[in-house]
Order: structure tokens, then C-alpha cells, then sequence
């Protein structure tokens, strides 16, 4: 059975783990947090410090928050990939443009380490049950080299390219859409009920019209429950929608409805929202238009 | 049988009336095109000058453009309302901002008209199947009068509340939804370009992804195989996102990501692009970015 060390042990970080750990792997979980990795330990998970392991692991999975802690994982003071043996493999699972993508697959490349350039798709919820998608490049042997934590993690692999870029690519497209999707349909919500329109009405309308959307279905009933508990935070879209726009930039692509959708996320972190649902993007027009959302009332 | 009128036999209006045709009933068709008109009847309408069987009609359905040609056929120098006998119902099924529908079932009721406010959605396929799905609202009258017409023509009637305004207010939200999509489908479409990923990969991946939508899924198809033939014209989007914007202007509401979804399609309209498919609002940010879409390069 291979060998896993998963980087970062967040909502999406915690479900990968646990999927490899249940298809039998020998786990090592690392997190800032020393309770993440304490709790993962009582699933099921291996100790050992990194630098005693490293050069035993088959695969690296590196599940952080963007293209920085990514860099600081692999390369930084106490970085990985220096220590793991030839022909071990890292999964690059962060949303990162995909210019830094094929940096990493070159850098690793020197230490002849493989890159699979494999971003996530489904949420908290999909990755406990090791039920993602992926939209992965990298050479044939990093697939080859991946596929056993592939397997554990993944419902749907896409494979996109013999190299590093066109995985951070496509994620970066969907994450346009779903993060314009959810400011939208806060949007049109909110719109509905200056005209009195209810939430519920609406989601139960226009979930069965032209205007639904997968986010539509997925965030809204947030609303109508008045529920923000963070499946997935304002803060995420900031960093997502900004990645997006530092590609698009450096493309000259101009990009003015995520421009617009951004405006709304970053107004919903000023508003202190950063760590609710990302639903909440609904507070920034609602606040605006003076409409009291459900569950609002009761905050008062 | 009942006897039905349908003024406006364009993509939408010709499918209704052919429906309720289909139905059984007595069905006379109105257009400022006399083909359409000879059409219709070919296909089994029958004909008749509007002033010698309006007082005959049990129903009225206005599938025209807006508003104000909404006012014109009803109200306007031939208008027919005040020709339809007490009891008479007419199915608005424009879109149109509420406030309007209210003004329009308030004139009808001055001659023992009823309104139902009776905005349509599914698009020239559906329609000419019989299977709309309608958001409604009206007094229970006015259902009542319109049964035999919604039972032709809709597979889904949404009866959204019991005066006029809510049918409208729920049509503008979805087309809010529905327009912001296909214009931010092409802005990530031609974005995935700038970065290597090709429209049809795009399609195959994010149509099952969570930046998916109904737009998308019924409309990137028409930008990977370069066909713009208008089942839905770019033209319905400044129309109708301009209404939305109408509305929430007057409810002080701000808008911003349909206000930038709007710029996009002015700026196809801009282009020449009216009378194409709105998947060409894709063209905009294909010139603006370079990008060669498929089918673009056998134009030149």
C-alpha cells in the first residue's frame, strides 16, 4: 500500500485524508493547527514528523488555501519536496494560476519529483465521502504515479493536458462562474423581494426555470433558511475571483462581470462577513436596499 | 370550444397559438406581418377582422415584444379591449415591469375585463410544443377564464399570487438570472480560451461542474459548434435587462453585476450582433481579447 502525507487539514484538506485513510493508506496529516492533525491521529492517521517520513511518501497531497502556502509547502524553509525520494508524487490541489502551476512542475521536476496539477471541485461535503472532481494535467506518470489517491479522493477525474497549467485553468473558469453565480443569485434574490417576492417562492420557481444555476440550487436555500453556517465563506471568493483577475490581467482579458461580482464579496468582508457562508453576499444588497432577510429579525 | 385571439405571431406567440390550435379551439392570429397571418392560417387558424369577432372572444393572449406594444393592443388607436365582451380574459405574456401589469388589470377591470399577468419561459421549442412553464398571477376569475389556454399551451403554471405584479415581478428575476449567465458563460468561456482550454473541453467539463448553469448548458453549445442562428436574438437582453434595471431603479435597488452583464450585450448589439444568437455576446470578448472562436475563422 502507498504512502500519503496530506498538507493542510481544512474542511476539504480533512476530507481528502480521511478518503485516503479509508482506502487502507498509510496517512500522515500536517496542519498549523496541532489539533487538526491530533483529531486526525484518532481516525485513524500515522504520526511522525516530516522530515523522519518524507522520503517514504508515494504522494504528497497539498490541500492550502492559494499559491503562496502552496510555494511555502513544497519549497519553502522547511519544504517538502527537497526530501522526498525520485518519482514520488505531488498533488497541487490549491486554486493557483497556471503560470505558478507550471513553475511548480518545473521546480519539482529538478528533484525529480512528479506535479499533478490537480484542482478540486464539490465542496466540504464531497470530500468526506471522497466523492470529488478534479481537474487535473500533468504527465502520464504523474497521472500513473496519482492514481492511488486519485482512486480514494475522486468520482470524476478530468484529465486535461500532459502538463501543469491546463487543470488551474479550467478551475479557474469554473470558479469565475460559481463565484458570479452566487453574487448573482443574491442579486436576483434580493431583487425579487423589493418586488415582493419571498425567497422561498423564488428558489422554488426559479430552480425549475432559465434561471437556475447549480450555486442557485446550492446557496439559496441558505437564504430562505436564514443559515450561515460556513459550508464554504465569503473569504474564499475574494481570493478566488482575485485569482481569476490577476490571470485575466496578465492575459489582457477583461473580465468586467467578475469585476462586479468581486465588488460584492470584498463590500460582504468589510461588512465582517468574511467567515459566513458565502450566501451571505446577500447581506450587502439587502443591507443596501433596507430588506430584512430570513432569520434577520431574530439578530435584532 | 372557446374562442382564442393571439396577437403577436412571432417565435413565441406563433408556438402558443398553434398549441391552442392543437387544442381544438377556435384560434385567430394577429401580426404587423401579413405572411404570419397566412401562415397561421394555412396551419389551421381561422380568419376574421379583429373588429368583427373580438366581441366573440373568451380569451386574448399578447405574446408582443414589451410594454408599450403590450398597451398598443390592448388599449392602443385598435386596441382590442374595449371591443371584448364582459367576462373576457387576456394573457399578458410579455415582460413587462409590474407596476405595469397592476395599471393594465386595473383598465381591463374598468370594462369587465379580466388580466392575468402571465409572463412566459422555456423558449421557441417548448412554446411550439405546448409545454411554457408560465409565472402567473391574477384573480381567481381571471385563472378560471385563462384555464383552457394555460391547459394548451403550458406544462407548468406557477400561480403566484392573486392580482397582477407578481407573475412580472418573478419573470424579471428570472431574466436577471438568465442573462447575467449567458453573458458571464462567455465571459469564462473566452476567458478558459485566453488560457489554453479549448470551448469544447469547457462545455464537456464545466456542465458538470459547480459553475454550471441552464444558460450555459443550453448555450456554450452554440458557441463551440459557431452556430448563431437566433433561437433566443441578442436584442431580448437590452430589452429585457433594461426593464429589469427600470425596475429596480425605481426601488432604488442596485444592480451592479446586471448592469455589467447589460454593457456586454449593448456592446454585441454595438457590433451588429442583434439578430444572432445571445451565445454572440461571446463575440465581444473574443475581439476584445483576440480570440478566434470556432467557426470565426471561415468568415474571413
Amino acid at each position: 500500500m502507498p504512502k500519503t502525507a496530506v498538507f493542510g487539514l481544512g474542511a476539504m484538506g480533512y476530507g481528502i485524508a480521511c478518503s485516503i485513510l479509508r482506502d487502507g493508506q498509510t496517512t500522515f496529516g500536517f496542519d498549523i493547527e496541532p489539533a487538526q492533525m491530533a483529531r486526525f491521529c484518532e481516525e485513524g492517521g500515522t504520526e511522525g514528523r516530516i522530515e523522519d517520513i518524507a522520503d517514504t511518501l508515494d504522494a504528497v497531497a497539498v490541500v492550502v488555501l492559494n499559491a503562496a502556502q502552496t510555494e511555502a509547502v513544497l519549497f519553502g524553509e522547511f519544504g517538502v519536496v527537497p526530501m522526498l525520494k525520485k518519482g514520488a508524487v505531488v498533488l497541487a490541489c490549491a486554486t493557483v494560476p497556471p503560470e505558478f502551476a507550471r513553475a511548480m512542475e518545473a521546480r519539482c521536476a529538478t528533484q525529480g519529483v512528479l506535479y499533478l496539477d490537480a484542482p478540486i471541485s464539490g465542496g466540504a461535503v464531497k470530500s468526506a465521502q471522497g466523492r470529488l472532481s478534479i481537474m487535473a494535467s500533468g504527465t502520464p506518470e504523474a497521472f500513473d504515479a496519482a492514481k492511488p489517491v486519485l482512486d480514494a479522493i475522486a468520482e470524476t477525474v478530468f484529465q486535461l493536458g500532459d502538463k501543469a497549467g491546463p487543470g488551474s485553468a479550467m478551475k479557474a473558469a469554473n470558479q469565475l462562474l460559481a463565484g458570479v453565480h452566487i453574487a448573482t443569485m443574491a442579486e436576483a434574490l434580493t431583487f425579487g423581494m423589493t418586488q415582493g417576492v419571498t425567497p422561498d417562492r423564488f428558489v422554488e420557481v426559479i430552480s425549475k426555470c432559465a434561471g437556475s444555476s447549480w450555486m442557485l440550487e446550492n446557496r439559496a436555500p441558505h437564504i430562505v433558511d436564514g443559515d450561515y453556517t460556513p459550508l464554504s465563506a465569503v473569504n474564499i471568493w475574494p481570493k478566488d475571483l482575485g485569482i481569476v483577475l490577476e490571470i485575466a490581467q496578465a492575459a489582457q482579458f477583461d473580465a468586467p462581470i467578475t469585476t462586479a461580482a468581486l465588488q460584492q464579496f470584498n463590500a460582504a468582508v468589510a461588512m465582517g462577513l468574511g467567515r459566513e457562508d458565502d450566501a451571505a453576499v446577500a447581506k450587502v444588497y439587502a443591507r443596501s436596499a433596507g430588506l430584512t432577510l430570513p432569520g434577520e429579525d431574530l439578530d435584532i
